[in-house]
């Protein structure tokens, strides 16, 4: 059975009428249409001699024995946010679907090859992204999201319970990584960076290191009539100019730098603002680059707060080492892209990737990212011309292939 | 009975005993602290050849008739805002009963010479301002209030009819002010202008023209991972460049520019804001200078809007004119600071007083500032050295001399 890159795409939109409205995908996590999405790749998996078993995170895995117990896992996500787009996650596991059918028609493969369904990626429902792959990872102890609740005031145990998860028995996940010698994943890439080289398929190096920081100024309330300017200790000009440096910073030095909120008091029209906290996020490849952005902003800081005779603390909400993929796996795949496309284009995903989580647990892993246009994601526009599509999924199986053969 | 400023100084400390508590003043305008204060002053009225009557928009006045029905009109207001302080308004009353005194002492004044406590000067409790002295110069109906309720939910209609005042006959106050022909007023600074010169006391040349704006930048929301830097549409930076706009703007041409607050959407640490709106507070003496620097402010918004690829729509919350204090009674004002001061520094005043109100409906009015500590207010830590609000009991009462004199 030849590979079919077209029936991905048609069974990509099929996925999409069957899980998605007016808005965009619903395949919230823990939902009946995430259960539905699921329940039609069970309805494909079953014509296919694989045994398919969710494991205690709620991860879905269908395994097709190979000559050896030693195993390659290719997959992604089937969840969504809500109005989400329907390509995030789904690609990947239909990408992956359809590579394991053509090997399975090929005869017993020299290694075991597994496709994976992630649980709950996006987060979306209760605010904590890569709930599957960090748990199955050991990097998520199923116990510590007890507190979370949805919007709907849900409660993360019932709602998992739900779906036959138990929190307490989620780190067991752990057990499906223990053969793993490879895990690949097919991903949108939600950026432009393909689509501004003209590039239907890239290389992903790794994912970018995140700091992420609550960047306090406090000066002076004061009356915005009365008080001369050359008197004012404004807290939020002092965050306007930081907002303003974390861009340059990026620019020069590389990486990412966003400020995407910042909260000021009294906040009112009258007032010089006495206080604002303007939240950072920031990027970069390398342990060493991520922790020189955030030195420059944090000098930058000190010099506008001693400028503006303002105070300015910092409170650290996140902290994330930048996660470099498996460097055979990326060479295999730069081989791969580079005979399919001409060129193989290293990219750095800003985003993260449940390949992150894998990567993390010591698991050699890479990426492959399929043009996004415009690289909208997470909204209903969110879209690939369908010879990307299928580009994408040509070079996922070409990896596969090659991988299965270089690891054996 | 000569004039003793040491005794308004004794007074205000009786007052503010009375009337605050370890937060600071607490002399609220329609509430039974409020009254305690105004009860207080019509004790000590009663020790005077005066008559004393409430007018319909709750405004206290206190006549000594002259030889001529014209008057000369001279207060402040006793009301303050919660945990306020000491001297804001109170100091006018009191010094201008003080030379209430010293005139009813000297037998019948040429002029008629009329004290008022304006009511509701600060608008702390349903946050209008400028109720009384509005009402008196015809520049509010009353009705227009009826809406506005405190934070306990207590309607305005209800809380100023326990006060005897009927929100339909507000307007009725207008009467009072038919044969002023000037209005003077002593106030605290509220800024630094006086201590930076180290004078005691300072005429102020008209009250700055204010135009206030909510400047909404539209860009586009994008994951703060995964977005390059050149493909961004952020709209907070957008506002940040604003604001700091507005600032170089009022350096560069005079008056005052503020940006109090920003409110990003999604407002989130992960995404490039989509949305930014800014409240923009921008004062200048002219008509024209406003203009100026509304105008500059709109460039500059255009200009970063087409940098940043964003667009930028403004909505305007308000707009008053600048009010010019009468060029007659600021000479003779300038000329009693001089005498008694060395120098009569002008200023215009950021912050909006009663003395506008009166201006605006065409009566002759100029204002005294006395020097303020650090131009605190609003705060139980305003203050005024006794010494400096003795020189300004003094000035207040020369300039009502000269003018009880040159308006006969």
């Amino acid at each position: 059975m030849a590979l079919d890159p077209g029936w991905t795409v048609a069974e990509l939109r099929e996925l999409a009428a069957l899980t998605g409205d007016e808005r965009g995908a619903q395949r919230l996590a823990w939902t009946p249409t995430w259960a539905r999405a699921r329940e039609w790749l069970r309805v494909r998996l079953a014509e296919l001699p694989v045994e398919v078993e969710v494991d205690p995170a709620g991860n879905l895995w269908a395994t097709l024995p190979g000559a050896s117990p030693r195993a390659v896992v290719v997959g992604s996500h089937l969840d969504s946010v809500p109005d989400g787009g329907w390509l995030d996650g789904t690609l990947g596991v239909l990408a992956a679907l359809e590579v394991l059918r053509r090997v399975a028609g090929e005869g017993q493969p020299p290694l075991t090859l597994r496709l994976v369904d992630w649980a709950d990626e996006d987060g979306a429902r209760f605010g904590r992204s890569l709930i599957g792959s960090e748990a199955a990872a050991g990097l998520l102890d199923g116990e510590e999201l007890a507190a979370l609740a949805d919007r709907d005031g849900v409660g993360v145990r019932e709602a998992l319970a739900e779906h036959g998860v138990e929190l307490a028995r989620m780190g067991e996940a752990h057990a499906q990584l223990a053969d793993v010698v490879a895990y690949l994943e097919l991903h949108i890439e939600q950026g432009v960076e393909l689509e501004r080289r003209d590039l239907p398929v890239g290389v992903v190096s790794g994912v970018l290191g995140v700091v992420r920081h609550a960047v306090r100024f406090e000066g002076e309330t004061a009356h915005a009539g009365a008080t001369a300017l050359e008197l004012r200790r404004d807290a939020l000009l002092s965050a306007a100019r930081l907002a303003l440096e974390v861009r340059e910073i990026a620019r020069r030095q590389g990486g990412r730098g966003t400020t995407g909120d910042v909260a000021a008091a009294p906040g009112i029209v009258t007032a010089v603002a006495g206080e604002a906290t303007l939240l950072v996020d920031q990027r970069h490849e390398t342990p060493e680059l991520l922790a020189d952005v955030e030195r420059r902003a944090r000098e930058a800081a000190d010099r506008i707060a001693a400028e503006e005779r303002t105070t300015v603390a910092w409170e650290t909400l996140l902290r994330t080492a930048p996660v470099p993929f498996d460097p055979l796996l990326v060479s295999i795949a730069d081989d791969v892209v580079t005979e399919l496309a001409g060129e193989a284009l290293p990219i750095s995903s800003g985003a993260l990737h449940d390949a992150a989580a894998v990567a993390r647990a010591g698991v050699p892993a890479a990426m492959l990212f399929a043009r996004s246009i415009g690289g909208r994601s997470h909204t209903r526009e969110e879209d690939t011309r369908p010879e990307d599509l299928e580009a994408a999924v040509r070079a996922l199986d070409a990896l596969v292939e090659r991988v299965l053969t270089a690891l054996r």
